[in-house]
């Protein structure tokens, strides 16, 4: 596996072993990972550490300059929000590890610039399956969606 | 002036005299303020806390159901971030202060489904208007833009 990815599917563990939603982001630029983060709406109560934003947050303030080099790899598929974040700060690629089991607004983002690369990777796919399944309102919390309707 | 919008207006010259960027905003369900916040970039050395952002922070973990009646107010037109969390957590109407000094992805976000309401406010604009002249690095900074561009 890129060992950008692995460095994403590790932080998404740490989330879990912190009893958190397991997706985990990092944040390259020049080769060197310069933010790391994971999902964090139960560890902190927050709707809008997902682990793109955590990562993000994490990087600390970059210039335009240093966003314009970065590459994104995310665990899962970026939501409306974290593909927001990209998109503010023109960041030109994104890794995503799975699109299996949630479906972010891909062919915007695509259309406004942005290179996705899907590389669909079993454990990322394994990892999110597991918990959806055992966690189905909470992760419909964190998608936006009703408790009781199913995900995506 | 509509008392939210007043109160995201409120927000904003709290950001100011925090030596921060003035932009508020205020999420509102059955007519009550749930959540207040105001850009921190500058306050937490922070790259996703636009006003949007810490308001919804702020308002804490709250339902799909309690989205779906929400408006959010914000001084200033949303950037993509803070349109794609109004997305991502299904927010029906955002009235937005104005959006002559920034104008946001609106189109996008009307075509999504959210309600757009641009009022133009003379004091929103005023107040933007002499913080960018002030501070235009910080501004550039704050909407992805390299540090010797003009902002849009």
């Amino acid at each position: 596996m890129d060992p950008f990815l692995k460095a994403a599917l590790d932080e998404a563990r740490i989330g879990l072993e912190e009893h958190g939603i397991p997706i985990g982001a990092v944040l390259v630029i020049d080769g060197e990972i310069v933010g790391r983060g994971h999902n964090r709406r139960i560890q902190k109560r927050s709707p809008i550490l997902h682990a793109e934003m955590d990562c993000l947050e994490r990087a600390g303030r970059l210039t335009a300059a240093d966003y314009s080099r970065s590459i994104l790899y995310s665990t899962l598929s970026p939501c409306d929000m974290c593909s927001g974040a990209a998109l503010l700060y023109k960041i030109p690629k994104i890794i995503v590890g799975e699109n299996q089991t949630f479906h972010g607004p891909e062919d915007y983002v695509r259309s406004r610039g942005i290179e996705l690369e899907i590389v669909n990777d079993p454990q990322c796919i394994a990892l999110m399956e597991e918990f959806i399944a055992n966690h189905p309102a909470l992760w419909n919390e964190d998608i936006g969606l009703p408790i009781s309707n199913s995900a995506p």
